[in-house]
């Protein structure tokens, strides 16, 4: 079951043109484009007649053909022309999705219409700031359930273990972490103090003696979470807040949008202020954190698997759960109240 | 659930060797040969010992012998051998089925034996005949129920979508059909008058002007339609049956089996009355028309997969399915029909 | 339902090492590696915190350490480490099978631990004993249920079919075989009398002359066969137990180890007391003999497709399968024991 009153992710801007998207998201069919003037568009991809997937067809206009009897759509899915017939009846006409393009990813509400709220989307300004650079690799599909991606970032142990090689460091698992809870966002703390930058950081930051570094998770259901890394000289007071001498402040921001139940569109940037336009810079981001990202991926497909050809298996629980476990009641609430009666009867 | 007292069409002549050949029909794994006189057999593809597939053992004869344990079997099913014992229990045999030999296709009876009446074969003389040239291109295999290539093949409206490229016209939608009911057929009639002849017809029948061109399809249910293709000048009488001046026929037969509820062995060939033995024009059949086939394919396919993904959900019915729905409700009261009481007590 | 109280073999002695390897046996994931020490452990594949495969961790020492967020388990199973908190919680642990090392295989334990007793592995010496030459291929993953696999070794029939240009000849089917029955033993008997040797026997072991082959098989439940294939002197004594003049004794063991109920991973081996250290003769064995018994796989595979499409279908028994149903009914017999309240007790 998924949370339907939500926005989330459906596509790269750069992704959607004058040519039919296809996306499966949340399990339904979705066709994706723009019209003349450049608004994105989403219907349901079925054909109210014999469902040919609408994408297979052709855009006239801000409207969409199918292409197996040609009907035609406009951007609200209403059917406006069925050739060989003068008459159009009321039930011809397709879903239509609400749809917003902020921080150059297209937001879809896979919800009631009337409830999407484009404050909703999370506060993600930075990705859209001139002082701040945003790396937008493509989406990675992954055949695991989106929130074994959530608990991932949720996570920072992990970096040790899945990451020896590339930023994780022994240190990590030294230092605790508090989990803080809020109305609709888990927060996940921890401090690193005067220790040594991982050979990414250090690159990156000009780091020379030991940092105190930041790693901040934020965390909004059903599916949005920013990693918040910061890097500072020690002694400086950067865990007080205080910003000073060198330092450095990347986000990475993940939406792993729900394909289906087992099956995951993980879309994801990083911002950072520093080294702007740098090209090697941009190289490491492009390149070797979507090879971190990628070191997860193998994990988490194997993770997924695991849970299919062991569904009730027992399991335990550890102290580092405590994050990923508040972010996943969260959201169960959230799915309950939203198929409670009350939520019926409110709608 | 299929009709299971009709021919189908199992294979090409050419297909058909002393070499066992395995083909699913209606979900029954079947082996086909020929005798050492050339006749057609058709026999369960499995083993009654331990379920090898008779294809992939060898025929000696007129009779085929499992590759595991070499129990031999004749063409009536019958074993008539089993190693190592010189009893044969009456259980020792498998089903047989009716077989014959048509318009260089292998037809198989796929119901009641006593039932197989030669005479059920649709009558698709000009295959056969020297004024008329047959092109036979391979049978192509197409992931979807076979009603949906009924469905597409009586439909004309969709050339000017799918095939726009190919043999369509806008021009198509323009003029309406008309749908005829017989006891076993259903007929699609259109006339398309006074236009301009698409470029593959040009080319064929080398009109200079406009032409009337008939798009006329006829099926029988459970699969078998032809659809008729008339090109000639425009203003000569044809729509009226008069035929005159430049005039072509093309037909295209097509025959789509049921491998399984959602595979097909789609079967078609093309017969002509026009530029007997040119071999640039076979090749447009041979090529060219297999392409605009094609075109269907992928249609026909993403039908299915949006089927199998949303299988109860809503469609409508518009004009030019008149046909389509007229063709389905006929084989489903055929169908209905055979799996009565009444057919049962009568067979 | 398999019968978990036995020994199966797990993997080749050379596949084990310091890299964890990953193996599937009676459905159950199943990580082996061997300690510092080189003693073999295996343990259940599937890290008790968050599923992922224990496989994808690493060694250290004589422990393996999960590869996601680092939780140590030693070689009984127990969880001797959980980063980031001083206790460990009794539930804190997987599954571990007892294992042993004996004829160059990895024999593994699936039942109650307290009854695995060595003395249970088949006594199959010659595998180690120096005037033995034993040829060990790499194990061949069959996608077929390991019972059709014992059957097809059981039964000697099938040579003359299936392996007709190799190792059969037209002469097996005379010869009657007969099946014996001992306690946890069934036993094939066949001797063919005064006959050319088939061309590979003839290489091996020099007869000019017609021979006495003796095709024995002794299968002991689950899994375990081998096929006696003895080649003597014709008139010199062989069928009544006599050793003398040019004679070759060959031994294929048989070990088809579920991997689940309808995939086999296939262990097996030659052990022969000629030619020991030829190169050729070992090429034979190595390449020609794998070759026999992929003939088999292939026969393997398409009896297993044709039972799941046609589940329930009516099928006969015949003289030949004698001993392979008396294995089967033996092994049910088994299986139906140890899921008996009297054996829950007894436990
Ligand atoms: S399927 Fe879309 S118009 Fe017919
Ligand atoms: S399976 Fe055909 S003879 Fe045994
Ligand atoms: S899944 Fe193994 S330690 Fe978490």
């Amino acid at each position: 079951m998924f949370l339907r009153n939500s926005w989330y992710v459906a596509a790269w801007d750069r992704e959607l043109g004058r040519t039919p998207l296809a996306r499966t998201i949340l399990s339904e069919p979705v066709v994706l484009y723009r019209t003349a003037g450049g608004a994105p568009v989403a219907l349901e991809d079925r054909c109210c007649h014999r469902s040919l997937p609408l994408s297979m067809g052709r855009i006239e206009g801000d409207e969409l053909r199918c292409g197996y009897h040609g009907l035609k759509f406009d951007a609200s899915g209403a059917c406006v022309e069925i050739p060989g017939q003068p008459s159009i009846p009321p039930q011809a006409r397709v879903r239509s999705y609400p749809v917003l393009e902020r921080y150059r990813w297209i937001w879809i509400w896979m919800g009631d219409p009337a409830r999407a709220d484009p404050d909703l989307v999370p506060s993600w300004w930075w990705a859209d700031h001139p002082e701040w650079a945003f790396t937008r690799p493509d989406m990675i599909h992954v055949k695991c359930n989106y929130q074994l991606v959530s608990d991932n970032v949720l996570d920072v142990t992990h970096l040790a273990y899945v990451h020896a090689g590339s930023i994780g460091t022994a240190a990590i698992a030294e230092f605790p972490a508090a989990t803080e809870r809020e109305d609709r966002l888990v927060r996940l703390k921890r401090w690193i103090v005067d220790r040594p930058a991982p050979p990414m950081y250090q690159a990156a930051g000009g780091f020379s003696g030991n940092v105190d570094r930041g790693q901040i998770v934020e965390h909004v259901p059903p599916c949005f979470s920013v990693n918040f890394a910061i890097c500072q000289d020690t002694g400086s007071g950067a865990p007080q807040g205080v910003k000073r001498g060198r330092r450095i402040d990347l986000m990475a921001l993940s939406a792993p949008t729900p394909e289906t139940g087992r099956t995951t569109h993980y879309f994801f940037g990083f911002v950072r202020n520093f080294k702007l336009g740098d090209a090697e810079t941009e190289t490491m981001f492009e390149e070797g954190m979507v090879r971190v990202f990628n070191e997860d991926v193998a994990v988490l497909e194997a993770q997924q698997r695991m849970l299919e050809t062991k569904p009730g298996a027992p399991k335990i629980d550890i102290r580092v759960d405590a994050a990923p476990l508040a972010a996943r009641r969260m959201l169960a609430a959230m799915i309950a109240a939203e198929n409670s009666p009350a939520a019926a009867t409110a709608a």
